[in-house]
């Protein structure tokens, strides 16, 4: 007898998903529903293969909504996050277990009682980040702990990037994922960590001059910047009495130091909009944030401004990316600076047909057993294929997709609104992504502690 | 026949207020109500006056306030200015007229057309900043318009400072008003202004290093950081064609520069607060911003951090605050960073027994007339008695006190929820004002349009 697996959501991270679904379809006996309001968008060689049904359905419409959850074995929502909770609700009323790669939100929270009282499992936060960063700490933190080692230290950090072979701008970054997120990214309150025992905050002009460096072996060196709070899951983890705590977001070095240029000019401001902003030139909009002269050239005023001499490579970053330009126009209307800044990146750093992105993640484990102090570090990269299957799309969807076969197998049982922290669920997983190209190297080093030579800053 | 006036609040701001309504009482046939929670508070001299009367009231009670004002003739609000709309809303039921020294808030904003309509005047803003600056302003604004000229420029700046007898520490800064305004001052935005007909915009991380300059004879130099929004009344004073709007708070020249290692540092955050903050030391804090080290010390860590040498003047400033020392504990429970940061300051800043306070303002108008561009630089400097009888008291309750006089004497008739910006109001203040030795001195000085050159950073 088949089973129904019904998708909310078709968007562009789910190729990965779709495919693993579809190779399972036969051996596992799965039918798939793929509601979505474009079911247009949808490739003809998913579409039209034989387990697959095609919904077209407003996420909105209640009726429609529970109408299908009701014929579902199980759902999963690739949803945008603030949609799930509707979802959730009807899954609940109509007892299906969820599986969603967002994080647990207010709404999914308050469920918590009832999901368990009902026996159901909603899964979430099995994506990327959230989500193998999860299951790979919690693996190597249970290996550490099964040892009789204590935890002193944990840092995590994960990238969005591009691969090597597209990697042709100065500022080593194309957006391979929510643009939005990245020009707005550290704002909203101070970066808070633990620091050997010691809590830390970073103002946000100061978050992009705090950065920490690692290495990863045939890839180079990469740089991290604080995220806003890195002790979100010191409970979840147990890491409770652990030292150090950091979570940060990777880039290639250098980065860091330049995007700081758009922060302190405040071009990354998006709590007001700009008059006129439309009609702005490029030029014009940089010039908004420079003291006014009525003789010095924008150029000079901001050299001036930010220090740096013409020959730095700071200032040909800024000029690759063509803000001194006097004709390009912005061309949104009541835009804030945020918004009319990603618009100038994306001249330069949309993916091109034929870029490939590349995800790393980079973790550091310090522990103490039988009075020795080690660390293991250990990280993952992997790389796109084309603008489809993306890294994204394939860290994202497979956890997402091997989480839902999981639960329908009846091999995760444990009910609850919950995240991949506990054996059951991460150990298959993991071992699994191995074979589509996922997978950690861990490597002994030397337990420095929280190292402040490899702190810029 | 005597007329009641009714004055809800009786704070460390209104010792002018009551002293002009008490000489007053007899030639003008006054009786004064003092409506306040704290009637203990009001000094002797005051409240066993004959004319005179202490009713202890408790704001929030609707009952006893409405008996109050519907025995008044006049009502005079120097509550908290979250506060006044009670009283307005009153005010308007029992149809008394109203003075606040506040900002037109939303619900006073609200009931401008049954205000109007009833013929009431509800007078708001008519203290110092807003007040005073107001009035000035409008007056030689006036004068230029009637000459036939066309405002071209308009910068105004206003600073609650120490006088120089007491001008006793490296800041040149004490606390003589609300010391938390102080430390977040200028958050929540970016700075906006107009510089020569381009819009201009300064992050709050970068505000304390776009100062200007400006000189007052007999009192030395002072520098300006930008208000929030200089446009607030560009429709008010009718310079919607004015090429330069620009509005600020005055310091004493490098003020802001120190400032800013506060800003930089993260210390002005009222955002969110810090774990433990009751048991922490002043050094506890300060290293709570800076990077973690086995090694380096607190000191060395922040100069490196900040970038300034052990015999800047920056260093000198934050060592006379002592905020090094690991004896020294903030004892405040849940407090945010700019919370912790103001309990250290008023350990210096907080004025002595003896120390008195000073007002400055300072206004630049450029116009043309026939042709020729012209400009008239005003300013204002007003020194406190002592500790009761401050100049911002002074500055912040006489206007008050005599608008309530010419409303009552139906000097002032023009109905509506109003600011002071008619020459009704304006010319008989501010010539009363300069009897108690409140007045601007003008100069004529050659129109430089926004200058450049008196411009930091």
């Amino acid at each position: 007898m088949s089973r129904n697996i019904l998708i909310f959501g078709a968007g562009k991270s789910t190729s990965y998903l779709l495919d693993y679904f579809i190779e399972k379809s036969g051996p596992e006996a799965l039918q798939l529903t793929i509601a979505d309001l474009h079911i247009d968008r949808i490739p003809p060689s998913i579409g039209n293969h034989s387990s697959v049904t095609l919904h077209k359905l407003d996420i909105t419409d209640a009726e429609s909504r529970k109408r299908a959850i009701s014929g579902a074995d199980i759902v999963v929502s690739m949803l945008p996050a603030s949609l799930h909770h509707l979802v959730a609700r009807d899954c609940l009323e109509l007892k299906k277990n969820l599986v969603t790669a967002s994080y647990v939100s207010k709404e999914m929270e308050a469920m918590k009682e009832e999901v368990k009282k009902s026996g159901l499992i909603f899964m979430n936060e099995i994506g990327l980040d959230p989500g193998i960063d999860h299951m790979s700490a919690m693996q190597i933190i249970n290996e550490i702990r099964a040892k009789g080692g204590k935890m002193l230290l944990f840092e995590s950090f994960t990238g969005g990037l591009v691969a090597p072979e597209s990697d042709t701008n100065q500022w080593n970054y194309k957006f391979t994922w929510n643009p939005r997120n990245v020009v707005v990214a550290g704002q909203g309150g101070a970066a808070k960590f633990i620091q050997e025992g010691t809590y830390k905050y970073i103002p946000y002009h100061k978050l992009f001059r705090r950065t920490e460096f690692m290495e990863i072996p045939g890839y180079g060196t990469f740089e991290a910047y604080a995220n806003r709070d890195s002790l979100n899951y010191r409970e979840a983890y147990g890491l409770q009495d652990a030292l150090t705590l950091y979570r940060g977001t990777m880039r290639r070095v250098g980065f860091s130091k330049a995007w700081n240029m758009f922060v302190q000019l405040g071009m990354t401001d998006d709590s007001y909009t700009v008059e006129n902003s439309e009609n702005m030139s490029y030029r014009e909009f940089t010039n908004l944030f420079l003291p006014y002269s009525p003789t010095d050239s924008v150029e000079l005023k901001l050299r001036h401004y930010l220090k740096i001499d013409q020959d730095d490579i700071m200032w040909t970053k800024l000029v690759e990316l063509d803000i001194f330009n006097p004709k390009k126009i912005i061309g949104l209307k009541n835009a804030s600076p945020a918004q009319m800044l990603q618009r100038i990146l994306e001249d330069q750093w949309t993916l091109a047909e034929e870029d490939k992105d590349m995800i790393v993640m980079y973790h550091k484990f310090g522990y103490q057993v039988e009075g020795k102090k080690k660390q293991i570090d250990a990280n993952m990269v992997v790389l796109g294929e084309n603008r489809t299957h993306t890294a994204m799309a394939k860290t994202v969807g497979l956890p997402v997709a091997m989480a839902t076969l999981l639960i329908l197998n009846k091999k995760v049982t444990t009910p609850g609104v919950q995240i991949p922290i506990r054996e059951e669920v991460y150990e298959p997983i993991l071992k699994e992504l191995q074979s589509y190209g996922v997978e950690f190297r861990e490597y002994e080093v030397p337990y420095l502690g929280y190292n402040p030579d490899s702190v810029a800053g």
